[in-house]
């Protein structure tokens, strides 16, 4: 995932823990290159501080005089904003931002920036000028109070998704049970049910074991489980059985798919 | 749209500053349900600071002794991880989960909690057993360092943005299994390996209560299926015990969550 040509610019920031924040959040989520404008305290031991091991961002972040200089060679430029009312600037919500975003950065045509204003009043009229659009996250309408960092996280965490194209298969150390290794589970809980004398008085208006199999193939089991609960199974039936002969006697699990318990 | 029926668990939070963040984070997408378990510091001035308006919700935060009693009224569980390695969990990444979090929370059957481990350590395996998935945030593999507020902020995001898309409630005609009558199950199921002399051989090398709690919380079962399950249990034992006493018994089922057959 080759997230190197976006670029976050934070636009006279106030306080320097707030960067350290953003490049925390930016490195989490794979992103590089940060660019500071005029920045009031930088560098400083709060920002290393906050950016806790993401550091490495703040000694290549690029300090600049000015909006222009940091955008210089970008293509796409949006402009983060928390205000909903701006008027005749293309708004977009941080998902498809996120989405147009990636698509531009792979297109090649120069670092794609997104722009943060100051943690008080945001980006001057000015600033946002110079955005291709503006970049808004949704959010409680009655309590809008993002933080610059929690912004950042935001919107590296809708670009991460959005980048993110083939999914790698999950782990799985031990295969599902087959079909067949259910049915037999199916088959040995049953018997166990039908020894018991077990009688179904829900009200549930279901067939029993049609409710019963839908429950456990919920859980997805894999091999090995099939067999830690078949082994259950045998050692109640070889309890039960004893019981009668006046012997106690003992049953474990196996871990043998191929060879599993028989009732 | 209403987001009340799902709750921010925090468990064993070192730093109030993170409790208030985690409140801002939670406000500025309109949650407002927070629960804190045996936190280090709570009430806290940096709490308070930190919330920057949203102390409504500290305010109103539940403190509780244990994770036990701050689900104790939840239908479904999640638990946040950074850990992608988990072995026989089910895993929902924060996008999906915030689909079923806002679909159950709708459902009408219980609050929906999402649990949040310690800074450093995250959360314990025994408090991951509590849950019926995990919930795991996409981040760079290479650098994974989000804080509590961080995670807390995206999470809360994804449930606003899939609170908004409208999604018919599923229909769930029994709530999940509480808890409690969860951990109930849980005992009588080990009481009757125990009484069945059930030794386990698996070379899964975790522990095997754990694992089993593990498939079943995979099941997500509701207090119908539960004390189906509980009354195959019973029906065992009283089979088991009549056996030595040349007895056959019959045992059914009940439909009563509130009085399950006791082991």
């Amino acid at each position: 995932m080759n997230l190197s040509p976006i670029r976050f610019v934070l636009v006279d920031t106030s306080h320097p823990g707030n960067i350290g924040a953003v490049a925390r959040a930016m490195k989490n989520m794979g992103l590089s290159d940060l660019a500071l404008v005029n920045p009031r305290e930088f560098p400083h031991p709060e920002a290393t501080a906050r950016a806790s091991g993401a550091d490495d961002l703040l000694d290549r972040a690029r300090v600049c005089a000015t909006l222009e200089e940091a955008i210089a060679d970008s293509g796409l430029v949006l402009a983060t904003t928390a205000r909903a009312r701006e008027q005749h600037f293309r708004v977009l919500e941080a998902r498809e931002a996120a989405g147009r975003i990636v698509a531009e950065s792979r297109a090649g045509g120069g670092a794609v920036a997104v722009v943060f204003g100051t943690e008080r009043f945001g980006l001057s009229n000015e600033h946002l000028l110079k955005a291709h659009a503006l970049l808004r996250i949704p959010a409680n309408p009655e309590y809008e109070s993002l933080n610059i960092g929690m912004a950042a996280q935001l919107i590296a965490y809708e670009i991460r998704l959005a980048a993110r194209t083939a999914q790698p298969a999950p782990v799985r150390d031990t295969p599902l049970a087959t079909p067949e290794q259910m049915e037999r589970f199916y088959v040995h809980l049953e018997q166990v049910m039908s020894e018991s004398n077990f009688r179904d008085r829900t009200r549930s208006g279901t067939h029993l074991m049609g409710r019963i199999r839908r429950m456990f193939n919920r859980a997805e089991l894999d091999a090995n489980e099939v067999n830690i609960l078949r082994g259950i199974l045998t050692a109640v039936q070889f309890k039960r059985r004893r019981a009668g002969e006046g012997q106690a006697g003992e049953v474990s699990s196996c871990n043998e798919p191929q060879n599993p318990t028989q009732p």
